[in-house]
């Protein structure tokens, strides 16, 4: 059985993002949990995910990086609050920034990991540190910043 | 008629890119052109590209910055060389790393520009700035290093 992601407890409203959204149809449903202290995600891109024909697009790669940022800065809240996932009110970041170093061309054909830390945490903001490793070596690394919605926009 | 952009002139291999790639039949078709001292780019995202509903998806606008930032390097070059694009050798660029600020969220159902300038051109890198811009307010700056593709890969 695939794993809950923390973006199966967003609420209905907050899930169409193309990136992680469960209601999006066309989108790509990251969904982020916890492996041990790291968050996890794993996407396998699609053949058509190209920069140069074998490479996954850089493009890709950002927006799977933005949408684990959003989603570990998810997961380490409640866990910083010592809440579960869907317990009220709901957490939803949005990302405030993304830089992303690209070290090296990332390969098709393979599922990705992406791992995350986090670098610093409050009740408003998270920046998370963002791997991501095909076949086990990182390609690209990336920095979210990722800042809170507020709980008016949350619950109707 | 539509514009051309740089990135008609990349050669057949290197036309796949998901993000501008001529070629590649699911691909956004990003061209990104000269207006004056500026590099523009043009882009209506599509009804499923959400954050949250009402608003463009994170993920797609780095990826719209990150195809304009390569192209914003391969005009700047070809004009720094005093040559048009589609005299050889071709120049095409890959991104080293991509900063993206969200300053407010971007409206979807509108037609984006995005707008490049050059902050530092070299033989082999050019880093640029490019504004997204929805109903001519800018909601989102990017920062690209581009690297050159060695010609050896370019010319078979």
């Amino acid at each position: 059985m695939e794993a809950k992601g923390v973006q199966d407890f967003y609420p209905e409203e907050l899930s169409y993002c193309y990136g992680c959204g469960r209601l999006n149809e066309q989108g790509h449903h990251v969904k982020s949990y916890w492996d041990g202290e790291e968050t996890l995600a794993r996407f396998t891109p699609r053949e058509y995910h190209i920069a140069v024909p074998g490479y996954v697009y850089g493009g890709l790669i950002a927006s799977l990086i933005d949408c684990h940022g959003t989603g570990t800065a998810a997961l380490a809240s409640y866990r910083h609050e010592g809440r579960e996932p869907g317990s009220l009110p709901p957490i939803r970041f949005v990302t405030a920034s993304l830089q992303v170093d690209y070290s090296k061309p990332t390969p098709l054909g393979v599922e990705l990991e992406l791992r995350g830390g986090v670098i610093e945490i409050t009740s408003r903001k998270v920046i998370s540190e963002i791997r991501v490793l095909a076949n086990g070596v990182t390609t690209a690394r990336g920095r979210v910043v990722a800042v809170r919605m507020p709980d008016s926009m949350l619950i109707k």
